[in-house]
């Protein structure tokens, strides 16, 4: 199949790529490299930063992969997607492409007026490129759990049947999210849900929860020039990959509040593998199909403490402090999401083990000289 | 109260701004005439057409009011607003300041863009501008009701508990709209629900109706000068006031489709009314009170009917035609809004009378040769 990802730079972007291309699909990949942009201006670059998406290709090439085609550009310009779309009419549309950083998001008046115009323009593009020169084909969006927030009810998989004073209709799960980028993407959904009622557009939004670790099966033919980026600060970073960072720099590991903030947790591999399922198995034109991506849910305590047991037993301090919390969020919640939908498709989940974190342990000690504390905490605060 | 209308220039802002004037509040009125340059792009400029922002602010003068002072400038343009609400404060904001049409914002992908990311990113600008120089002032924000959509069960003011599994929770009620503009509705809805909860805004959204008539208490002073304008195209002009233009032009009234489409109606006597009563009464801070802005429902056939049988009286033909609906909605369908709120404050409604309809009728029918039928009917198709 001929698969287009945008946002093909990120942290799930390469990694999907090179699965995809693994499993005999045309891979083209995009990007403009904002988050690479953005990390630079503020100072957190990640700790394991890789080569360019071209040298990337290159690399996978030497290794035997089938080849990934590389354009570089910005799909917020409709001028750039529609020569993308035109010449490569792909099946189906991985979107990665957007800011994908809470506090970033919440830094200031710029930083959400980016989040907000670069987030919803660029599906918006999408929306209006898959209508003029591919219709039919697939977008598969990635959207995140946090659309939902933490509600006093069961989380269900994109939509939930309303009885109200005698009658019935099924309606879009409530979302209302902590975040502003949070907030866009509850807007793509909005978008995308009324384009799928009036031009029967082809759509699966899967709501995913942080990923954690590096590996995978195809970036480890070449790890140094195949990995991902492995973030550690606070704007970029995503919570178990801080956790192992400080646990192996020696300072402790920061849970903001109480700690009792539970969210579904997923191993970057399953990330790539339910894009796969997702991608091979596609739902009816003028489906809304929304699946909820995730493998077990964790507080922030839970994760700190068996980062803090693993690196214990390697011979690390690993203490644990509990900070002010910077965020506006409830500490303890009730939280019970459904994910069934993946499975059903076929998903073997990877659970978080001692022995994953013990590698990721080991992956960021061999870069521990990179480490640089004042990159971890920058107090983006909410208020 | 000083007082920012944000689209003052429009159908329902200068209204609003004449009328708080004349409630002793200071009044100060912004506009960029978006609308004006879009309709003259589209050749579909108003029947009536009043004076500039400028020329109506001496007008008004003229009469005895108390003065309106203008702003003209672009609120999507962050220096601009931050001039504007560094030199202002104002304790209240009422927000028209939107692409204000359903049809234009299904025109193509570059009309999609713009209602986008103006309508967006004027709410992102207020919401950071009042956070950042007068915060505790009240935002009163339209939306429509058109947020909805026509679901299955009643509708509630803004929020609706949900039973589900033995469990309860107090959500936004479902929104599913109509239109790309009517989607970026329910974003600005998102966005302010969003930073109400981070930032203790203080906001109240009037999810409001179609509005017709041109004629308030205030613009009967200098109606040549005073009126706001009389949009009858497809693009710009809600129904009531397009059944009476074609009624006049002797060409038959289009109903979309078999007309059973039903909408909550509002005079536009009774919006300006609630804006007072609303930007007088605000809600605490932290609070988004939520209200449905309407007096009255009808069908689309029923406003047909109901203008058919008073310009037959007055001797005019005024056929009804069916003509295949160019937007994708349903045209039979349960309707059962609640509209409590803003009796609560204080409104006392006009309803739709044969004696209003006729005045509109006269009203046009002194403007009957500004009439050009290629403006009514554009055939903007949905799909």
């Amino acid at each position: 199949m001929r698969v287009l990802i945008m946002g093909g730079d990120g942290y799930l972007g390469w990694p999907t790529a090179m699965h995809l291309a693994d499993a005999g699909h045309d891979v083209l990949v995009c990007d403009n490299y904002l988050r690479r942009t953005l990390a630079r201006q503020l100072d957190v670059e990640p700790l394991v930063d890789p080569p360019n998406l071209v040298q990337r290709a290159a690399a996978w090439r030497e290794q035997g992969g089938k080849p990934i085609e590389v354009a570089i550009g910005d799909l917020a310009e409709w001028g750039f997607v529609e020569d993308l779309f035109a010449r490569a009419t792909p099946q189906a549309i991985v979107h990665y492409a957007e800011q994908p950083s809470a506090p970033y998001s919440m830094l200031d008046r710029r930083a959400a007026a980016l989040t907000l115009h670069n987030n919803l323009g660029v599906t918006l593009n999408l929306i209006h490129a898959v209508h003029r020169f591919c219709p039919g084909s697939h977008i598969v969006k990635l959207g995140t759990m946090g659309e939902y927030g933490t509600p006093n009810i069961d989380i269900e998989e994109g939509w939930i049947d309303v009885d109200h004073k005698g009658r019935r209709d099924r309606f879009l799960f409530p979302r209302q999210a902590g975040s502003l980028y949070h907030t866009t993407k509850i807007m793509d959904t909005d978008l995308l849900w009324f384009y799928v009622r009036v031009w029967n557009l082809c759509v699966t939004d899967l709501m995913q929860g942080p990923v954690y670790g590096v590996e995978t099966e195809e970036s480890a033919r070449d790890a140094d020039r195949l990995s991902p980026h492995l973030s550690y600060d606070e704007i970029f970073g995503t919570v178990l990959n801080r956790f192992v960072v400080q646990a192996v720099a020696g300072i402790p590991l920061t849970i903001y509040g109480s700690g009792g903030q539970t969210r579904g947790y997923l191993d970057l591999r399953d990330t790539i593998q339910c894009i796969r399922l997702v991608v091979e198995q596609p739902p009816a034109p003028g489906e809304l199909r929304i699946l909820n991506q995730f493998v077990e849910t964790f507080s922030v305590r839970d994760l700190a403490q068996r980062v803090q047991t693993v690196a214990r037993r390697l011979g690390l301090a690993a203490e644990v402090a509990h900070v002010p919390n910077p965020r506006k969020e409830k500490e303890e919640h009730y939280y019970n999401p459904a994910s069934t939908g993946l499975l059903d498709l076929g998903l073997k989940p990877h659970r978080l083990s001692d022995d994953g974190i013990a590698r990721m342990i080991e992956l960021v000690r061999r870069h521990h000289e990179r480490i640089e504390p004042s990159r971890i905490v920058r107090n983006v605060r909410w208020d």
